[in-house]
């Protein structure tokens, strides 16, 4: 299996609900350092995974609309915790939606086999959300 | 899949028996850097793989009785080398016997899928274990 | 000379006002790895610059009003930006102010030569904030 | 399963054929920092994965070839991309054959489950090759 | 003091000559992760060292004729070797030059008090160079 | 200025004497990731600040005699505390020595101008000594 990473960050403000929280119920935020691997069985045509260039550009259309927000006024989020583990998924979710509309060109579609997104929330903390693609 | 991790760090003091360790054969010592990982399938009700203040608690306290000792005197591992690998497993396998007995609270004991321990031990070597968890 | 670092880290939330600040005028969020540097010219009666327990402790405790916090609400900086910039210089202003309190011991009132803070918040960008002590 | 993961790196040279790889097209070069982990169900006898002065010379013996050269002019990639990716199958490649001859013992030959070799380009980019070893 | 450092990187090819560099007078390559650091003794305006998007771009302006190039056929290097100490002085010089020629703004010119450029070669080695800014 | 710098590792066992160390008083041990910086302010003929090749085996021969070591039985620290801040200081001493020696060369002897020693002891801590050279 190949893997391919790329990294961009994310700054944004939020708060969580619920006593496990502790103090982080308060208005806080977080830089995310993101980690994008895109896993394929098999190298493209050119010896790739994906073109570099486009999952950089892929990863940070996907991070463009959360980042420098206060995700708790974001609509898609209501209701729920904007959580490390939370926005992982989403952002890899976003991610594989993509991928499927084509954004890595039309052999990605087929060819990339998971979608993996890394949070690194600080010096001692990260999460993150792994997902397969099937067309 | 999910994925929490969680860094904290021991400094300890051991000797190898057995000529394929050289030099560390002699009283030495280092320095691991603890990174704890649980996995898990789906989130819990507060969107979250576990209370990372938990999860820090519970290694913290995995970790005290091996922090600031020489590992040639504990007597759990009399007869074993304590390498870098035996050490993952050990630390991997306490973390999971805690959260089977409801350390991380009841709702983890069936949520939490696996624990991995990784042990960096400079900035060269490291070494991870992983356990699955079966209630 | 001698220097000893320890490293803490918080997360907050912030606007900043000037045109110069593109999309960080929305309010949004940082985490500040925060590296807390002593430095003095001859060690202390134990061969250190400082009990870096205390010292730990003097970080956190100097960190903690600006942890898990909305700094726009806060008396302290209303009129200013809370760049990476200023917070490094507000932070080693605390420090540097409980060192000559004794935070670190009545030995270190005259020992401890520098103060240096650096705020790391991406892994593409840190800014740092110097200062001399003088009793 | 147990793992370990030994760093080396490389400097070489290259150039791409192909419009994807655009300004790469040209001559350039790139260090590429080697990660070489090896996974197995259960330690050997010393209680480790494997002789990690054996493993960090095995890999040493096998990025030799690369080190320093420009690959364009290397017959065995004679018409193929030296991408990131391919270096790391060739790398892993290399290095699951050399344990099948024995370079990390005759015991190894059966314990190594598999060969993991990931090759950091920048700070922000990296990519992987993972194959089993079946004897 | 307030320090402010941005990280980009560039990927080359080049070759040496003198006994000295063993077989690095083979043509090969490295990416150097590059951190461009500016100091001044007081914050502008908006309390800031410079303008971090200006400073970016700055700095992804000078690195762009040496990226993706062999760095034996620029005109500007003949005759000497392009060895980390001089691209890192190379770099220094000409973001120098550029924030006296008003990069970062009419104001930055008389603030900047120093440039240091960090070229990162590889996890093991590293090489700088600093120089004053005189209006 | 320009600054060079290389990075090795030991790993030693020892113990402190002072109530200030807590629970450093019992035997225990540490992986120091050692980094080696050499300033200068001009370069040789070569265009570098030192043969980096010397550099490293100078470093490793400096640090040979600490590696894999109690250091408390060693008769250099008898009466001291082996901390970070002594050990970076012995070892930054040691280089200096053996630089004016001949170590790097008759002409390093009055080129390298300071000698920095940084020993990370963790994640989250490090302790440096700085020291100049003179003929």
């Amino acid at each position: 299996m190949f893997r391919l990473t790329v990294r961009d960050h994310i700054m944004i403000a939020h708060s969580f609900r619920g006593e496990v929280f502790g103090p982080a119920q308060r208005l806080h935020g977080a830089t995310f350092v993101v980690d994008l691997e895109l896993a394929r069985g098999a190298l493209d045509a050119n010896g790739i995974v994906a073109d570099i260039g486009l999952v950089s550009e892929l990863l940070k259309a996907v991070l463009a609309p959360l980042n420098y927000r206060n995700l708790d006024e974001l609509e898609e989020f209501r209701g729920q915790n904007t959580t490390t583990e939370v926005l992982a998924r989403a952002i890899a979710q976003r991610v594989r939606a993509r991928i499927l509309e084509g954004a890595l060109g039309e052999e990605a579609k087929g060819g990339v086999a998971a979608v993996k997104v890394t949070l690194g929330e600080s010096h001692i903390a990260r999460a993150s959300y792994e997902t397969v693609l099937q067309g």
